[in-house]
């Protein structure tokens, strides 16, 4: 094997066909991964309308072709490549606020993370556009419950880890932090705040998600409905 | 006066100025709001894009050029149709609630009008545009902080009414309200949900917003926090 020669495809081992096709595919998914990356960063400055298949093929050091190839559209690259991003921010904030050590700095954490970035505000837009675009809708589907499954388990796992108590049932309070961080991202953007603005907005609306268990004091830490009634435990006054 | 001549203006009557231009300043705001009313219709119906100034002033019985002398641009009418819309739902939702006389009742009454129609999706879609469009972004800012504001104010009548207990600052309540019928709509359009699932939905995430005292139980119930605030000011409570 000619170690330089120029017209040597990527070099596969030869008499391994599994091998190769692997390698094949492996290229497939990197050509595929440097489109998303460059489109995410285009599609978030610029927007759907502001932004062209071909500005996107050369941020990516590729041909216009190879976006038709593996996206169709660039609406559909718009979707896939927000839902991409939107669950990076969600594992980005998981990570963030494994370091908390009370309720408090733990959503403070999750919340910061993701209100500093376009991330939420890239995937609210492939939401409203996949209103007018069913055919699109399926994967923003898949992502949108994996972010409140996956939500949920780290909630779960956390609260279970540091001997929490949940102030509701882990689905609603992953469902409602969702929810909120669009409804926030969405209002926040229209208005021109700050993320630091949005970040406190987010605080305030959601309210505190858990408490920790004061021994002894499980009777004054009950609950009526699912309220934030329980302040009364120290350590997560300061959440919001 | 020939009745039927083609080139007599409007007919104003004679020798009453002031009355003059208030016929014709009321003729003004009833084309504007027969424009606001179709055009609403339209874009509810197919979208910014799907709609154009010729459809609206045809749906209107008007011409292209009074779209233009009134509001400028097609995205101008979109973003002035979406607010006055929220609006309209935000009272249709306060005077449904009048009826309820538990807290849980009053929630379901505003949860139920905001999910079933589909002005919440009108007024995203108006956010989102003006993103990119800064130019409209105070009369978006403004709907909101009357959303917020008329939210809390009929909030705070309701509880004082009834004597219920508020279990956060109102303020905060009618944010999280907004900033979740934002969130759980444009979730459930792009998910295809029906108008009672996004209801569940909604209700699920809010979680209970006030509670019926309940007498010797005061002690219970009381809440550390700021949620007292408004309840001196009585009068109040229906102004919006």
């Amino acid at each position: 094997m000619a170690p330089k020669s120029v017209e040597t495809a990527p070099e596969l081992p030869a008499g391994d066909p599994k091998h190769a096709a692997r390698a094949t595919r492996s290229a497939g998914r990197q050509m595929r991964s440097r489109l998303l990356d460059g489109a995410s960063r285009l599609f978030k400055e610029r927007g759907l309308a502001g932004t062209s298949i071909s500005d996107i093929a050369a941020a990516a050091d590729a041909f216009p072709s190879q976006i038709t190839y593996y996206f169709r559209t660039k609406e559909a690259l718009f979707v896939e490549a927000a839902c991409r991003d939107v669950l990076y921010v969600a594992r980005a904030a998981e990570q963030a606020a494994l370091q908390a050590s009370t309720p408090g700095e733990y959503t403070r954490a999750l919340v910061e993370t993701v209100t500093t970035t376009d991330s939420v505000a890239f995937f609210t837009e492939a939401l409203t556009l996949t209103r007018r675009r069913p055919d699109l809708a399926p994967l923003v589907e898949r992502t949108i419950e994996r972010l409140h499954g996956e939500g949920m388990r780290a909630y779960v796992g956390q609260i279970e880890r540091h001997g929490w108590k949940s102030l509701r049932d882990p689905d609603a309070s992953s469902r409602r932090f969702w929810a909120l961080a669009i409804g926030v991202t969405v209002e926040g953007h229209a208005m021109g705040r700050s993320a630091d603005d949005m970040c406190a907005e987010m605080l305030r609306v959601l309210g505190d998600q858990a408490t920790t268990r004061t021994s002894g004091d499980t009777a004054r830490l009950r609950l009526v409905g699912d309220s934030n009634t329980s302040k009364s435990n120290s350590s997560d006054g300061e959440a919001s």
